[in-house]
This record gives C-alpha cells, sequence and structure tokens, in this order.
C-alpha cells in the first residue's frame, strides 16, 4: 500500500488556475520545450532554503536552468567509487549531456547549513558530529572551508565568512571533475559564485581578479 | 586562483531590475522571512530539469516550499554509514529541524535520468554503466522500479511508467527513514506522489487507495 | 499621494488563476448575486486568526454566510451612544437588514486575544492594562468572563474555560440588542455558540439545556 | 439560561465531512499551526458581506491571511480614548504582535454599507442619521469620502466612486496610527489598496503613482 495522500485542496486550486492562465498562455513554448527537450543555457546551484527563489531573481522562464538544489548548495569533490552522488550526477548530466555553459553557485545570507556546521566546529551542535547525522556529515564538505576563517572575528561574522566559503569550495571542487576541468579550460563552460543577501535582495559575486565578494 | 568568471551581463540587468520591483515591492516580508527564519509548510522534491517550475504550478511565495531538486527528483533509501547523502541530509533537514507537514515528490514528462535509467536497462546506454559513471550509478536507485514495469508494453509506455516508478520508488524508500516513518505514523507528516506532463501542463497524483496515477 | 504599494505578485498571478478557473465556472451564480443582492442564512461572528476558516468547516459557498471577524470573536453589549461600533453595526445590518435566520459565535484553541486577557487579569501582561492598548481595551470586554473562571483550576484549564467564555459572553451581549431579543423572541432569529479546536479539527456547541459545550 | 439553540443539521453535517476530508488529509499541518501558532504573511481587511471570498480569490491556505472582516471595510482613525474599537485592536495586534508584512484593504462592488452611507447623505436613509443606528454612525467614517465625488457624476457613478474611497479612508486612517506609520517608513510594512468586482470577478488596485485604481 501506498503511504501517499491527496495533494492539499488549496494546491489543486492553485494548480488549476495557473493551468488556465500561465500554461495556457505558453503552451505552444511548453509543447516545443517537450518534444524538442531542454537547452537550459546555464546550471544553477543553489539551497533548498524556502526564501531563496534563483527563477524569480532573474526573471528565468521554462527551460532557461537547470537547477539542482541541495543544502548549502555543496558540491561534493570528484569519487568516482561508484557510490550514489546525487550532486555529481547532476553536474555530470548538466556539462556533459546537456553541455550548459554556466554552472553558477548561489550561497545565501542566513544558511541554516552553514550555521550547523559552525555549530558543529565550536562545538555547539553535537548532534551533528553523530556518524548517523546526514545533515552533519553532508556540511563535512565545508570543514575545510572553516578552518580558513579568521580566527580573530566575532561569531557573526564568521558564519557569514563561512557562507562565502561554502561558495568557494563548491567551485574548487567542481574544478576536480575531469570533465568540468576540460570544458572550462576549452572556453566551453564557465564558472560563477553568487551570494544572496536575504533580507536587503542584494547579490555579491566572486570576483577573479581578488577572489573576494563584490556587490553586482 | 579561484575558476570564476563575472556573471554574464544579461543576468546581472536582470537582477537589477528584479531588486528594483519585484523585491523592493515585497522588502518588508523578506527581512521579515530573513530576521524570523523560515517555515515552509512542505518540502518538495522535484528534477533538475530546467521545464519543471513547482513554484509557479502552484503560485509558492518566497517561504512556502522547502525545495530539494535532483536528477529524476530520487530518494536513496536510508543509509546511516557516515558518507554524504545529500538528498537524505534534506529530508533529514525538512522533518526534523523544519517540521514541515508534508512532503511531495514531483515526477515528470520526458526525464532524461528515467530514459537514460530505461537505456541502460535495456543495453542502450553501456557508459552508463560504467563504475564512473555518476548518473549511471544515480539511476541504479530505480532499477528496482524497471523490473517492476510491463514486459509486453512498448518502449513509449515502460518509459512512461518508469517516471511513474520513480515518484513511487522515492515515496518507498522515504519510509525507511526513521523520522519520517514515525512523523507519518503520528500524523504529524503526510507524503504525496505527483507526476507532470510538461507538454500538456496537467498533473496527476498517485491515489493511495488504488496505487495509481489518476488526473488531480 | 497615496500609501499604497502594487500588491505582491504571486498573489496577482493566484487572481488570475482563480478569475480562469472558479469565478469562470460559477459566473452565472456571482453574477446573479450581484444583480439581485445577497441573502445570506446565517451570520458568523468568528475572529481573525488566520487559522479559523469558517468557510472551510461548512463548505460555505458565496452569498450563504454574511461573515464579521474580530479579535476573539467578541461582540460588546448594546451601547447607542452615537460612537463607532464596528461590530454594533455588522450585527445590526445583518440581523435588521439582512434578516439573517442565524447568529453563529465560533471562538476557537490557542486565541491570542483570549490568552491576552488571561495575562492581562493574571498580572502578566501590564502594558495591555495601557488606556492606548486597543487590544488590552478590546478584550476588557471578556473581563465578566475571567471572573467565572474556576479559580482552582491550572492556568492551561483556565484559558480553555476563558475562550469558551468568549463565546458566551458574545451570546449574551447579543442578548443585549432590542432587535436581537426580539427576534429571537418571535422565532425568526435562532443563536449558536461554538468552539472550534485547530489541533483535532474538533468542533463544540453550547448546549442550551445544560449552558456546557458537548461535541458536534 | 444560555439562548443557544442547536446548529442546525445541514451544518453539522457538513462538518462531519470536513472533518473525515479536507481536515483529515491536512491534519499535520492543522496540529502544527496550533502548537508553534500563526505567522501570517499579510493581514486582510474585508467587507462581511457574504459574497467576497478572499481567500478563495487568493488560494490562500489556512495560516496564510489574518483576516478582520467589519462593515465597507473601514478603518477608523487612530484614537486611543480608552474604548473598545475592534478594529483598531485588530490592526494593532496584527502589526505589533504577528508583525505581519502586508496590510491589505479590499473593497467590492454592491456594497450595502457604502450605499447606505450614500443615501444617508443624500438624505433618502434618515434612519441612518438617527444617534442609535449603529450603521448609521459606522458610515459617518465615510463622511469625508463622500464629500470628494464628483458631484456633476450621477448616482450610480458615484456609488462607485464612493466604494473606491472607502478604501482610500481605510488606508488613510491606517497612516494615523503611530505603529502602523513607523513600521510603513522603516519598510516592514506595506498597504495595498484593491476592490473587487463580485459579477465579473475582476480586481482593481489603487496605483500609487496616480491614486487611481487600475485593472490588476
Amino acid at each position: 500500500m501506498s503511504p501517499a495522500k491527496p495533494l492539499p485542496q488549496y494546491l489543486v486550486q492553485r494548480y488549476h488556475g495557473w493551468r488556465a492562465t500561465t500554461f495556457s498562455e505558453n503552451h505552444s513554448w511548453y509543447r516545443r520545450l517537450a518534444e524538442e527537450g531542454q537547452r537550459p543555457r546555464a546550471m544553477v546551484i543553489s539551497c533548498c532554503d524556502s526564501r531563496v527563489h534563483v527563477t524569480s531573481i532573474f526573471g528565468a522562464e521554462q527551460g532557461e536552468f537547470f537547477i539542482h538544489r541541495n543544502i548549502a548548495n555543496l558540491v561534493p569533490p570528484y569519487e568516482p567509487d561508484g557510490n550514489q552522488h546525487g550532486t555529481s550526477a547532476a553536474v555530470e548530466y548538466a556539462v556533459t549531456a546537456l553541455r550548459v555553459a554556466h554552472i553558477i553557485v548561489m550561497g545565501h545570507s542566513k544558511c541554516g547549513g552553514v550555521q550547523g556546521c559552525f555549530d558543529m566546529c565550536t562545538g555547539n551542535a553535537p548532534e551533528l558530529n553523530e556518524k548517523t547525522s546526514f545533515v552533519g556529515r553532508w556540511m563535512d564538505l565545508l570543514l575545510p572551508g572553516f578552518e580558513r576563517l579568521d580566527p580573530a572575528a566575532d561569531d557573526a561574522s564568521r558564519v557569514s565568512q563561512l557562507e562565502l566559503e561554502a561558495v568557494r569550495t563548491s567551485l574548487d571542487n567542481l574544478m576536480s571533475f575531469p570533465f568540468v576541468k576540460d570544458a572550462v579550460e576549452k572556453d566551453r563552460l564557465s564558472l560563477h559564485g553568487l551570494h544572496n543577501d536575504i533580507a536587503e535582495g542584494s547579490l555579491r559575486m566572486l570576483d577573479p581578479k581578488t577572489d573576494e565578494f563584490v556587490a553586482v
């Protein structure tokens, strides 16, 4: 027996509303997208956080962004060990099958995953150290980032820095994938790092010249 | 040195437009979301596919859905082995930290990941059998679904069936997580399975009574 | 210059969806309601609380309930002093102009207004005692109800009792309006008291025989 | 003795139907709303009129809108005189306790309260001039709006204009509350004015640039 339940009614109604308006007005494009397949220009890797709407920020239409969302927008290093790597699978599909021209990694302020990593590293979240903690083990990816934090800064500043380190870590790990590195070197793919401040709606990007984040 | 490049200008322009309009008009809500934290009602697990916009279909606002997107909207079984499991981390965070009331798994038509799995299983995509293929190993999650396909059906039907099996598999695997099972049994969490036809904009949902997908 | 801002875009989209579906399917009825005027069978007085949806509970359609919502579903006593009394105006309009056959007062669990009244009366919310506190002065209406609470009960029980007293108080105050009393006595109007438990979705009603609330 | 009567049987039956279906399917969310409290994004001030269903128009779910409904969706000016002001109490609670990000005032066509005000001002409803008329005294709030009507227009147009003036008046009066003004100026709250045509299901909003109502 299935564990599923019916969809809440307010979502059913909104879906019917969408179908009668937005969908109906764009039917020809949706149909063509279905028949010819997607051809997104960019892959976006962002956080699952409900407050981060990358399609809204960039006015993206259907078919424009191939989007992977996970906790803290992290990319693990290349590790072809035959195990399941959902993020690596998404990157591989985007670069080798869809041949996207850009991969954009977007971090954000008030990230619960980054905060959890910080708490874990400072001894304030022992439960995340458990082997069985999926969030804890996932955030281990950011341990090298934590090591790079300014030890003299206060906690709030260090957490903010760690959000930027999450973006840097993902970009660095992306370059460990042979097919990413190859595409970047052949100028078929470019990588971009962004950070979104939720409260102020501001966007900073990683400046390759200085390796610092600057206002877009 | 960072591998990053500056953001393409057309995205910079769209961002500035968004900030001057949509963001500006919703500043008070964004700020409150930043200060008080998110409290999404539901987690949505959908595909990275650029043609699937769940926030558009459901008229969702910022803060409403916690969204994880991976290839073919798959959830692996519970496996607390200390390795990195991005999807499991997202599910754990949604259920135990955010205490969402719903998890919605949404599959879709023309799914490249599902097609790849089908090709791999029918001997038409030997490269996906390689140990080093992240997409292939990720789609291994769907092998039990492939076994359940009607052998008498034609290929196109079987691929469509396999898309539905991806949703069923994710729901079943979700129930293997102790904290999901516990929350479902205590009526604190409900699971939902959907399938979106891209060309027709139609939505079917998994009917718990029949275990079949029916029009919403 | 107007202080207004444009409507958030997600609401604009949902409205267009509603208009293309729910409204469109019921256009003939809406048009008739507009041309012939409303003729609601009942007035409902419930709380502003976002968790209380009386139209959902009773499957009410357009035109069925004349609904007044205020903090803690309170009706003040009859006081024709020439000042502005929004609740009394709503009651007067319902009874004398619309000639509704029922007035239903519906309280609910976890009511912030009732909790505030309790805190004020027990010395835990001095700010509500300020003359300038609109919430405090409004909740003064419930002071007689507070006096009737069982002094031996614990705080949680007393707050729950106070929610029921809010319903009783409103019904009693309704009877102080001459046009309500007259209509009730002529059997042209009946009054009803309900209490909704949000967590369990249960409804209790005031039993006139015992003056206690019993499961519906 | 209580003046209450038992709930009409057709409502009892609908309630049991709702509980077995809609409530049951959303139990987890209702329970969470009960335990954690409401956190609505917006307050809506609309008319008691039975033909105006703001939750339907906007596909709102439980917990989304804090709703105050009174005759003609009016907000009185700030008057902290220690008397009972139900509307002011609702606004105070929404802004200072719930910290909503939006207040939406929604007027509508064929508003009986507005028509009454017009009749009273044009000498056609002397009973509303009585000191004891709660509806009359409540509609006094709209007298400044009546003064702004175009004297050259016909009656039907003037009544329609007066419906829009009711929305403008409420928005202006909202700004007379210090805590509203402060929140608006700090960009923590935004105000919105809408008008719903019942027969056509159309929505107009107050455009801040022109102070006119334009189609949404």
